[in-house]
C-alpha cells in the first residue's frame, strides 16, 4: 500500500516551515498520522485565520490528508501551477517597471526607476507582498540588472499537468497556461511559429524583418 | 507644486502596514521627507532582505521617492497590475481544485477536495504563501462555496493603464492582460464575440449551441 | 488493419470541396489510394501554389498520407486547434468594432459602425479574407446583432487535444489555448475563479461587487 | 477638410483586389464617391453573400464609408489586430505540427509530418482556408524549414492601437493581445521577466538554469 505526499517549501523548509499534501487510502493515512504530525512544522507563529476558530483540521499544523490515491500529488501539482502564474505576474510587472527606463519612449512617459528599492518597498504591507516578492527583492539587492541570470527558464512538469487537469475539467486557465508558455519560449532562440509569421509578412507585405537596436539608459 | 503619492495596503494598512510611492520634483519631496517618515509604518518586524545590509534607502521604512512627476502613481499602477495577475493565478488554481470534484470526469481523475483546508495548508511555508492567500483562506473558511459572492469583478483602471504602459514600451504582458480580460468578461452575460463564434459554428458545421448541464458532487 | 482519416470541409464539402488527412500503415494507404483519389475533390479551380510546380503530391488533389497510425487524426486535430484560434481572432475584432458604439466611451472615441457592411468589405482582397469571414458576413447580413445566437459555445475536443500535444512537445500555444478557454467560459454563468476574485477584493479593499449598467446606442 | 481612408490588400492589391475604409465628414465622402468607385476593385468574381441580395451598400464594390473622422482608420486598425491573431493561430498550429517531429517525445506520440504538403492540403475546402494560408503554403513550398527567415517579427502599431481600443471599451481581447506579445518577445534575446523567473527559481529551489539540447529528426 502506498501513500502519495507532495511537499512545498523549497530549500528553506527547515527554516520557514513547509507543508505536506497527502493522498491514498484513508485508514493508511490515519495510521501514519503520528509520523506526519512529527514531520510537520506545526502552527508556528502564523496568525490564525479568522473563521477557523472552531474547526478541527491538521491543515494548521502543516499537513493534510487530501483524498484518495493521487490527491496529494494533485494538490501539490496545482500549487505549482499557481506558483508559475504568480511568478509570471511579478516578472511582467518588473519588466514593465524596467521598460519605463527606455530611451525609445516619448518624453513624459519615461522614468528612471530603481527596481530593487521598489521590490523592497512593496514588502511593506502592500497587497502584493509574498515570499516570492521577498526572494525577488533579495535577488535584485545584489544584482539590480540580474545579469547573473540567463533567463532560460525550466519547468519541472507540474505546470503542464495543471493545464491538463484544467482541460479535462473544462476550467479556464488562461494565466496558468501563458505563464507556462513563456517558459517554453524562453528556452528557444527563435520558434518556428515566429518564422511562419515572418514568412507571411514577407508574403503579403514584402516586409523583410531586421534585428532591433534598443538603447537603455545607463542608470538602470 | 504637486507631488503624486500612491499607496498600497488596503483597508488593513493601520494594522498590517502600508507603503507610499512618491513622484515629483525631488527637492519638494526632500522637503516633505519628515512628513512621509512620520506617516510611513517604519521597518516593523519584517525580516531584513539579505544583501541590503549596507544600503541607505527609505524603502525599508515604507516610503520611497520613485522619480519625477507621475513616477509614484506609475509604480502604484504597476503594483495593481501585478495584483490582478496574482489574484487570477490563485483564482484559476482554486477553480481547478474545485473542478476535480465534477461528476463529469472519468473515474480516477476525480477527487473530493476541501478547498478551504487546502488554502489554509498552503499558508504554512509553501511557495505560494502570501497575504492574498491569507485573504482567500479567510473567505473560504466561512463560505466554502463562495455563494455569497456574485463573481462580478470590477477593475479600477490601474490594470488597464499597466497594459497601456506595456504596449508603449513593447514589453510582453500576457498574464497581466488576460487577468484583466477575465474581469471584463465576468461583467457580461454573453459577449458579442461568443455570438460570432456561435454564428460561425452554425455556418460551417450546422452546429446549434445548447446550454450545458453540469452536475457537481453535493460534498463540495 | 486500420487507417485513420480526418476530414475538413464541414457541411459544405460537396459544394466547396474538402480534404482528407490519412494515417496508418503506408502500404495499406497505398493500396486504398484509388479510393481516396475517387473521393477527393481534385484540384478544382484553386490557384496553383507558386514553387510547387515540379512537386508530386496528392495534396493538390485534396488528400494526403500524413504518416503512421494516428497521423491523419493528429493533423486534423491541429487543423481544428487553428480553427479555434482563427475564429476567436475574428470574434474579438468584431466585438471591438461593436464596442466602439458604446455610449460609455469619451467623445471622439465612439463610432457608429455597421459591422455587417465591414465584414462584407473585408471579403474584398483584404489580408483577413477567408471562408470563416465569408460565413461571418453571411450571419451578420441577416442578423446584425446576432440576437439569434446564445453565445454558448461548445468545443468538440480537438482543441483540447491540440493543447495537450503542445504541452507534450513544449511548444507555446498561447492563442490556441486562450481561444479554447473563452469557450469554456462561455458555458458558465460565473466561474468559481471569479468568485475567488470577488472574495479577495472584499478582503483587502472592502469592495462589494455590483452588476453593471451598460447602455449601447440604439443604432447598433 | 480631411478624410481618412485605410486600405488592405498588401502588395497584391492590383492582382487580388483590395478594400478601402473611409472616415470623415459624410458630405465630403459623398462628394468624392466617384473617385472611390473608380479606385475600388469592384465586385469581381467574389461570390455574393447570401442574405445581402436586396441590400444597397458600396461594401461589395470594395469601399465603404465607415463613419465620422477617424472611423476609416479605426476599422483598418481592427482589421490589422485581427490579422495578427489569425497569423499567430496558424503559426502555433504549424509549430505544433513541426514539434511532433521531436525525438524527445515518447514513442507513439511522434510523427514525421510534411508541413509544406499539409499547408497545401488545407487549401482544399478546409475550414482554415484563407489567403494567409495560401501565403504560408507558398513560403513552405520553397523553404520547408523556413531557414531563410530570422523569426524576428515587427509590429507596425495597429495591433497596439487595437488593444488600446479594447481597453477603453472594456472588451476582452485575449487572442489579439497575446498575438501581439509574441511579436514583442520575438525581438529580444531574453526578457528581464525571464531573468526574474530564473532569479526566483534559484531563490526558492536552488535551481540553476542551463541551456537546452533539443534534437530534431533530420527529416524535418
Amino acid at each position: 500500500r502506498y501513500l502519495d505526499a507532495g511537499t512545498s517549501g523549497g530549500i528553506w523548509g527547515l527554516e520557514r516551515g513547509y507543508c505536506l499534501m497527502i493522498g491514498g487510502d484513508q485508514s493508511s493515512a490515519q495510521r501514519l498520522d503520528p509520523i506526519f504530525a512529527a514531520l510537520a512544522p506545526g502552527p508556528g507563529d502564523i496568525p490564525k485565520t479568522p473563521g477557523r476558530e472552531g474547526m478541527k483540521s491538521t491543515a494548521e499544523l502543516g499537513y493534510l490528508y487530501c483524498g484518495l490515491s493521487g490527491a496529494g500529488h494533485f494538490v501539490k501539482m496545482i500549487h505549482n501551477g499557481i506558483e508559475y502564474g504568480l511568478m509570471q505576474a511579478y516578472a511582467e510587472g518588473f519588466d514593465i517597471l524596467r521598460g519605463a527606463n527606455s530611451d525609445n519612449l516619448p518624453a513624459g512617459l519615461s522614468y528612471d526607476l530603481n527596481v530593487a528599492d521598489i521590490a523592497e518597498l512593496w514588502r511593506r504591507g502592500s497587497v502584493v507582498s509574498s515570499w516570492l516578492l521577498d526572494l525577488t527583492a533579495t535577488a535584485l539587492a545584489s544584482d539590480r540588472q540580474l545579469d547573473g541570470y540567463s533567463g532560460f527558464v525550466e519547468d519541472s512538469g507540474e505546470g503542464r499537468w495543471t493545464i491538463q487537469a484544467a482541460l479535462e475539467e473544462g476550467v479556464s486557465a488562461e494565466v496558468l497556461s501563458v505563464a507556462l508558455y513563456t517558459r517554453f519560449r524562453s528556452r528557444q532562440e527563435h520558434t518556428f511559429a515566429e518564422k511562419i509569421l515572418s514568412a507571411m509578412r514577407k508574403g503579403f507585405g514584402g516586409h523583410v524583418e531586421r534585428p532591433p537596436a534598443v538603447k537603455m539608459k545607463q542608470g538602470l
